[in-house]
């Protein structure tokens, strides 16, 4: 794992928590994206060599919109930078992590992603992704 | 904010979720302290320029002892890396964001900190901290 990418937060309005998170990085949100297989509208700010992510549920049936419901606002998972995925996929599954994706998929800000289960990691949703070449 | 210093995990036991986060991280525990007034022990874990922190509570009346009973393992806050705690807890108050402590405090691996209250941050514990010279 070469850094954490990001640490994404689940929020009910990117327009809301972006103004906020502005004021706390000191830093502007330099994108926004929705990514409509995950039924989310993200943003992005910078802090130094990690981004926060910001993600707002698109529908009822996003993730972001259930995981609200169950915990309220507050930090959804962790990304971790990897230069290549696939081998860090074989790695994590020798070692009996358990992916939510058996290949990797597209996630925002151009990125392929996979997803490990919380309940291996002690409830902390871990994200593997790696820039897209 | 430099940078993301550490996230925090709120553990049942750092010996377990050391093991888990050693192989996930491909990284070795590289130190292990407690902090007294805090009521946690800690272990540390390098993810290139950033750190998780795992926190196990060390008395009942911890506050990862409350967070654990409340929200179950998880993600427990986010700490950023800045140079001078000071000037930015009075930016963050100029801004309106609530400080759980009025002075810098010690915390763990040489540390000043600062924590910022949840409900000004969309749910999310923010940690300042500073290397102390």
């Amino acid at each position: 794992m070469n850094k954490i990418e990001h640490i994404g937060i689940a929020v009910k309005s990117v327009a809301q928590a972006g103004n906020i998170y502005e004021k706390l990085l000191h830093s502007k949100v330099y994108k926004t994206e929705e990514v409509g297989s995950e039924g989310v509208l993200t943003a992005f700010l910078q802090a130094g060599p990690n981004k926060i992510e910001l993600l707002e549920a698109t529908n009822r049936d996003s993730p972001i919109a259930k995981f609200i419901e169950k915990r309220g606002e507050g930090m959804h998972h962790i990304a971790f930078d990897v230069t290549d995925i696939v081998a860090e996929m074989s790695r994590l599954k020798a070692e009996g992590f358990v992916l939510l994706n058996d290949e990797p998929k597209q996630g925002a800000d151009n990125k392929l992603v996979c997803f490990v289960h919380p309940k291996g990691t002690n409830g902390v949703l871990i994200e593997l992704c790696q820039e897209r070449g």
